[in-house]
């Protein structure tokens, strides 16, 4: 049975605790990463946690995965998301990846700051899985023992400033905006038996309250045991390190067709880019300060629930 | 006046030591990180360090980088470069910012692994820089107060593998492979009037003796000042991160100029990408097994030397 973490700050210390019916049950001790919270906190022996207990309006949250830990992110993950990304689902064999600054996370009710030159603000929920293992060579991870490699489960938000990311194709700059991390607000931890819940879980986006990304973990292109698989042959990952897998379909960007794409290459890249810029100053869709952005990630029978997320979207202050 | 220092291991302890003629001065205490080191010794006071030598060929080298600091990258950073990339220099108006996974890192000594399954290995040699400070927030860099935000520097080898990063648009994946960010031998800290010298620095890559890749510092088109200046706008900055600036012309890369590209755009992605690997395929410059690539960055009047960097070629064990 799984089981929910808040990391939050009660009285000016930073603190982790069992959620139970909305009350929060501290666990003893200071864990300063996620990686000291994990080796130090067994579900088995949370399971068994009793005291006093905080109510969570009393608490401020702070986000489950530290800035000490790699932030790495699966991009065009689910095909629907692909297509509006512009590229050809079956043309892609390929899983890609990139990273953030880590000093983008935030808690999961932070404001999202929009930067004075970004003109096209966008969202996209993604399911974030939270490593249990340190993993320092090439090993073969299957869905048999992706338990002994996943410790549990956020919601991650990997806001995005497209009119850096594509038209300079830079993951990395248009995605490491400060604030553009929001993480929680509870960590779902896992045992065994809940693994098979993680290829069903929900996802729904919202804003301002109209649903706009919806969809369910199930059509997941590259799932957990075959990415974590992957990057084992490329570098190391460490207990408390995050990965994000991608996110549905239902953002605001829109990009042509690869055909359209195609055809559009014979352009100049400035005429390229002009039109680019165009289609997405079209598109409403595209976040404003004043919005409210709301994430939630549960499975259907609500054992697993990963909390709301609440992003009010502000302009960089000048 | 620079002064050259080493991350070594001697009788079982990783220490720093300050580097004159050829014999290290240790440094009393314990650094388990660049940023501890930074922090804990001064230029002015290592100057005045005295006490008995060890040989450098006693000391096994260590990475003035550890693995706990960022490894951000400039791409595309030396014009002659950015036109064997396929790109028109001309029409990149952006400053190109990626990473590497910090488990990459290695001695400036250390072999470089080929994966099984990638064709393309390529070199680039780039200089280096070690952040002295903080950066939290916006704020603008100049040359004039460089000196307050650069500790020093370092040659840095951004091995790539071609079939990974360009196909697949993946810098992060195809720079990241265990051993591909060899950093070293010395870091060397600046005072104030060593600055300049930081744009006249010759750079120079060997394979098998012959002449790779040779340039100055002069060329390059982001420098420190602005680039710094950009990712604070971005993201935060740490004592001992590491800023890789790039690297010049002459990598086995081969990529069609932007025009070609164009009239290739009407192909298929599979046959595109064909096309791309059988360019490269002819290429001999791609690094094999059995190759030893040197790496030498230093002033020409001798006053900074960053020593030399040798990695032997090999493949990864079956």
């Amino acid at each position: 049975m799984s089981l929910h973490v808040l990391h939050f700050r009660h009285e000016g210390h930073a603190r982790w605790g069992v959620i139970r019916n909305g009350a929060i049950t501290p666990i003893p001790g200071e864990f300063a990463t996620t990686a000291q919270f994990i080796v130090g906190n067994p579900v088995e022996r949370l399971r068994e946690l009793d005291g006093p207990t905080i109510a969570e309006s009393a608490v401020q949250w702070l986000s489950p995965v530290t800035a000490n830990q790699q932030f790495i992110c699966q991009g065009a993950n689910y095909r629907q998301h692909m297509i509006e990304s512009g590229m050809d689902p079956d043309a892609k064999k390929f899983n890609m990846l990139f990273t953030k600054a880590t000093s983008c996370i935030v808690a999961a009710d932070s404001p999202v700051v929009k930067p004075a030159h970004v003109r096209f603000l966008d969202y996209e929920i993604e399911l974030g899985l939270v490593l249990k293992k340190n993993v320092t060579s090439r090993c073969l991870i299957t869905e048999a023992d992706l338990h002994e490699y996943i410790a549990g489960a956020v919601i991650v938000n990997d806001y995005s400033a497209r009119d850096i990311q594509i038209p300079q194709m830079q993951f990395y700059k248009g995605k490491s905006y400060r604030t553009f991390g929001p993480i929680g607000p509870y960590l779902c931890l896992f045992e065994k038996s809940d693994m098979a819940k993680l290829g069903e879980l929900e996802l729904t986006l919202t804003v301002n309250g109209s649903v706009r990304q919806k969809d369910s973990t199930t059509n997941l292109v590259y799932g957990p045991a075959e990415t974590l698989t992957e990057i084992s042959g490329v570098h190391d990952l460490y207990i408390g390190d995050l990965l994000s897998t991608g996110t549905p379909a239902g953002c605001a960007l829109s990009v042509p067709s690869p055909m359209k794409q195609r055809l559009a290459a014979a352009l100049s890249e400035e005429a390229k880019w002009k039109m680019f810029m165009e289609i997405q100053a079209a598109r409403p869709e595209y976040l404003r300060a004043g919005d409210m952005v709301e994430s939630r990630i549960s499975s259907r029978d609500g054992s697993i629930d990963l909390g709301v997320q609440r992003n009010h979207v502000v302009d960089e202050a000048s």
